[in-house]
């Protein structure tokens, strides 16, 4: 269990990271929100899995990596946000999204995860022949 | 003076918004990086003065709003993490770009800056017919 807004970011995106959609799940809310900024928002545990599950099931390999996380707040009502390498492999080469993720935490679990970056830089990263 | 990296960064958005470069590009380093994610870096204050003066002389006002910021650290080695809706009016219509920007303070300024956003949503907000 994670004592702070930190570690439960972390373990979140750990969780993601290894493609368990069914642990991460649980440590959002039934109305969390999902906005990835430049392209619209999905809500709840499952609008995230029906987000990230062709994703997911796209990549031959996933790592996302926490270049810097900052966070306030405590369980109850708290705030992180992070820089992230968020890595795929697809067609045997490795691609990298930069993201920057907004995370809002009430009463122990994920109400909010809003992500920063550049549409045009996913396509290409989910492109079979894109570069990296 | 800032006594925190929270209020050093806060400051700088200020002055930044308020237009006025020479105050704001007291508070970077020499080597100071400003990195646009998507679109490239320049550095030191001459580099970021190059990169936002025609930015300025093209928008009739600006308003940048941090939404959220978390900080940690001090004045001596701290990193900020911030949440703004950089907003600009043109043609006399406001515009707004989301954006996530990382910073990095040493030795009481600022020695990277670094703004998370979709390439695209800038080049509508800079359109003289672009939507808000």
């Amino acid at each position: 269990m994670a004592s702070n807004p930190d570690e439960l970011v972390r373990s979140f995106i750990s969780l993601l990271s290894a493609r368990d959609l069914d642990a991460a799940l649980v440590l959002v809310s039934e109305d969390c929100e999902y906005d990835n900024v430049p392209m619209g928002k999905t809500h709840g545990p499952e609008g995230i899995r029906a987000a990230l599950t062709g994703f997911f099931a796209m990549a031959e390999d996933i790592e996302w990596e926490t270049l810097q996380q900052v966070a306030s707040g405590d369980l109850a009502h708290g705030t992180v946000l992070n820089e992230r390498d968020d890595r795929l492999r697809l067609s045997g080469s490795w691609r990298s999204l930069p993201v920057c993720g907004v995370f809002e935490v009430r009463n122990g679990l994920i109400t909010l995860w809003r992500d920063y970056f550049d549409r045009e830089t996913l396509m290409k990263v989910m492109s079979p022949g894109g570069a990296s």
